[in-house]
């Protein structure tokens, strides 16, 4: 492995509201994941995301979300068919591919947000609907996903391209799923502790669980969060380690063939 | 000419919602003006409504609107910068293009909703915004336009393919624009007198506006409402007539070259 | 018991959106539930229905909900703080205060709406957060609660006055809950077989559950459906049975002491 | 006049978002105008908003709103029938109330937000419905208006306790109104500038119209911003002039008899 993504959430804005410091990580991240108006983000703020991303060269990619724009798409909304939740994807990767072709960019890629997110890779068959939605949009476009879980298998089953996402500042169950932001150790605030982390993640192949134990893997994008205490800083420790051990840095989109 | 087109507004339901007769429409009219989610419709109305249409040989298109499900898009907010609502546009017609996609479909049209569209066509910088939207996710689809009014003429400086619409139940003023509803006799609601209505003006290519001028016309598609009282018959009962007097009944998109 | 209350959901449009037929169950009814704006209603809604029930007679009380327009408040959202939960309807109950003071009536009552009132009949903080938000907004508003399960007990031990309340068209589990809507014999359609069964439940103080178990009950309101097909006349024919029974119909404001 | 009071607009996040320093204001100013849902806040912000308040001794105010969220209530939508805006600003008035009850408090008083105020202020109907919706709800509310334009009329015709404000930091136009903000000038950004020409309107009674125009003042409340670049210093500057002149800064609800 000679190069690594780092990708972030963006245009998290909606109406006179901004969330996080989106010019700063735009030049420390290499891939965007971008609101499309369910948890936030309107039509101004994807276009000006989009624009942005393109001036620092960096990836861009839809992140669909359930419909909850007062909870941010955090809300663990029960029952919903994946059949339905298949249209809403879609609807939210139309809106941000036609604004991405009407500025002269392809997307590269779709992350699911939040709770959609967290249920998906616990359920079959919302991780099935994820994964037509996305094929239903663009067979081309890249499916971010963590490693072992629900949704990529969904992604790898219906024939798309899945890069394998790990998280910088989070602690992991044995599952390989997130340990709940509600347990204590559950996120790392100390930047160099989580630049160490990632390290050993990217370079040996393998994740600390919680509990002690070890995951196997091969990351292809690290998460780095823009929206808390601290996060610029962190993102930046984190790419500069990462290059330092040599890693270019570069979109997923532009090294995969 | 030998063939004509009416279209509808139709998937304007939201949630638990539903409004107008779509079944009874798609049965009669040849082209569907789909709601995209601003001032009416959410991704699972739209697929219903693109599944329907498909069925019936429904030509379909995008009806963007003004943000504002409360009123309906019809509530006139004034002062919206036209870069904006370019965006907004972008951002519904591409929603609807995905769904229409994932479905086997290709869009054909777009028409403007409600006070979006009434602004725009006495706005020539606001009409150009529209055009430019429609231009920017595909320069293949058809502008529905009012003949004589800005939108028409934007829609043709930026290279689309026009189509001119006439309104089966509403007076006109001498500029061309409709009266407005609040007047006295801007609305019909007598099928027979619609019909009559409409054929003079397909026929004859004349429409007699409300103080009793003419105003060259060729229309090639006709507006009929399915959300008002009596708006099945009515549909219907102008279809009946259009087709009696020999022209066929279909999608502008298929007679177009 | 001489006297029986009949309650209904009521005010469920927004904008330009109606559900059920207000006008035909108000006629019916005796204590209306109004929506509040979180899953259905307007303040245009709110104010014409509390206007419509006072011509009727009806008792009005506001059907607060989680914040979720486009799933009408029926998609479970779990998770949600008790005490968010509790801004949230006084925020409503409030809302629709106002609107009847100036209107000059006073709110009878408070019923919960969809999935947060099936959340918190098996969530005791929930139903604590439920009866602290009604008491702080007015110790005198009566509370809508089934038989046996959380909301009442929360209801009692906040010292408010909870009005007992049975289901006339719906299955009952044994823990006295209603049988979930996705399960089979869950609704019952036939209007004379609602009728007996309300009938039974009144005057012999009993409900046989799904699987022909006995719960004891003292019921106070019944409630009945606006917006279901028939849902008119199986209002009209449980009406007619408990006034033929020489039941006295009567909004329960004005029986309790 | 021995007493003056500072109100700002306050409470105008919603969900994840925040806007403005809210608690470095709440040191300052003493009056605080809650965002009621329409164009920002939630129950959440409003219950916080209404607590830190009241332990800075700030009176607390409804702040009500055209509905868009989207546009923060400052988009100009017309032909909002007054009847319709009188509902609108009962229920947002009501939530706020019920939510100032339960936490011990009772509102103080109304100040209309964005384009419903700039609107009312010239339309007379538009006042006189906010007049009656402030007055249907609690006719010891305070009206806060404007000098001299129609919502100070409607008010004094209603019978409501009017307030007199003056802004810091805006120009005025001769007929009393601001001068649009679109226009050079129309905004005030020295904080040193602000304060002379505050206390120029409290100590002379007369403000200085962008044309050199007179108008004659007896300012009670001064509107401060919170939500600009600048707007906690400016605002601490205002205070302490004022203070330094010999005012006394008090909640206007506590001065008036």
């Amino acid at each position: 492995m000679t190069s690594i993504d780092i990708n972030c959430d963006m245009g998290e804005g909606f109406g006179v509201y901004t969330l996080g410091d989106d010019p700063a990580m735009l030049e420390i991240v290499t891939s965007a994941n971008i609101a499309c108006g369910f948890h936030a983000g309107d039509p101004l703020v994807m276009a000006a995301t989009l624009a942005a991303a393109k001036r620092n060269g960096v990836g861009v990619g839809a992140h669909p979300s359930f419909l909850d724009l007062w909870g941010f798409g955090r809300r663990p909304i029960m029952g919903e068919r994946p059949a339905d939740m298949e249209k809403h994807i879609i609807y939210q990767i139309g809106a941000l591919q036609a604004l991405a072709h009407a500025d002269g960019q392809k997307l590269q890629h779709v992350k699911t947000h939040g709770s959609l997110g967290n249920i998906a890779n616990e359920d079959a068959e919302l991780a099935d609907a994820v994964a037509r939605a996305i094929r239903a949009v663009d067979r081309d476009l890249i499916f971010i996903a963590m490693p072992g879980l629900e949704m990529e298998r969904a992604g790898l089953a219906a024939g798309l391209r899945v890069v394998s996402e790990v998280y910088a500042d989070r602690a992991y169950a044995d599952n390989g799923n997130l340990v709940s932001r509600k347990l204590p150790g559950a996120v790392i605030h100390d930047a160099e502790a989580a630049a160490t982390r990632v390290l050993r993640m990217v370079e040996d192949g393998e994740i600390i669980t919680a509990s002690g134990g070890r995951l196997k893997v091969r990351p292809e994008t690290v998460c780095v969060h823009g929206d808390t205490h601290g996060a610029v800083e962190m993102a930046r420790t984190i790419r500069d380690r990462l290059s330092g051990a040599g890693l270019k840095l570069l979109p997923f989109g532009e090294t995969l063939d």
